[in-house]
């Protein structure tokens, strides 16, 4: 309940690289189809690494007029989430259950993060050096957050929209439990 | 940590509806794609309606001489993902991320199930009456557990498949931290 998806972040917080493997023991816990456990991880918690990750990357579609997180208030580490083609084709949902074991981790470390799909696949995999077995599936940035995001209840107009208000703060409207189950 | 994905269950021990609701107010709070939330939830907690969704389930495709879990061992409720084509033909990751939410919660209860992917569509549409705007993309089995499940290393032979002793406990090759991180 704590995460939140956040896309502002200290900067001057750097998060190390034993971080990153702690949260991957995490995801190494989580659920897989048949158990073929086919995703792969990429670290990053190198400032210019990271440039070029961030480079490759788009964000928060539904704020126009914002372009992503400006200098000094940008990921200090990121996830790459890889499929290993060597081990199976397909991955079902693991990628979410894993995912969600890292940032519910990182959550409980006082960082946060955002998932992110936008993501110029030909160049990030260029910038990494991959070896043609993987496939880029997801991107996690983690970083120490900056910004206050808000859950919301989604209005009669149905606006699931996120956006923030004069303040900076971010509000996400949410679906009523009511409205996502359909036998209540 | 303490989530393991569980197929064999106390059947005297029943679960209420209003348990799943806790778990569904907890997959509200999931990332998801462009906040679309595209993904609905009927819920089980019936004897008999139980029974006509096990009926369309195929559990533990490596258990080869195991059809599943016998009368007494069932689950006794079921929460079933289904695709809101009305909002989106697109749910990227979100399952995964809602699942583990509700899972960990079920943890969290004392409770536990297993994410089933094998499973016969139609039927199950038809035993549900789903209206033809839903389509049904994971069955989450839940109950109170009666079985020991244990994480192992994976051998030098690579084997993944989880097995079972003459016990019964049952066993989960997880791959190591090292292998999962490509740039360890």
């Amino acid at each position: 309940m704590k995460n939140r998806s956040y896309r502002r972040f200290d900067e001057q917080f750097s998060i190390d690289h034993d971080t990153l493997v702690e949260l991957i023991s995490l995801a190494r816990y989580a659920a897989s189809g048949r158990n073929m456990q086919p995703l792969k991880y990429f670290l990053s918690s190198e400032h210019d690494l990271n440039e070029q990750i961030f480079s490759t990357l788009t964000w928060a579609g539904y704020l126009k007029e914002w372009p992503g997180p400006q200098k000094g208030e940008r990921p200090t580490a990121y996830i790459i989430v890889l499929l290993d083609h060597d081990i199976s084709d397909h991955f079902l949902c693991d990628d979410g259950i894993a995912i969600q074991n890292i940032l519910l981790g990182a959550v409980e470390k006082g960082l946060g993060g955002c998932i992110l799909r936008a993501i110029n696949k030909p160049l990030l995999s260029a910038f990494l050096g991959l070896a043609d077995r993987y496939e880029i599936i997801d991107v996690v940035a983690l970083g120490k957050p900056k910004e206050k995001v808000v859950i919301t209840a989604v209005k009669d107009d149905g606006d699931i929209r996120y956006y923030r208000d004069e303040n900076g703060v971010h509000y996400v409207p949410k679906r009523s439990v009511d409205e996502l189950i359909i036998n209540q």
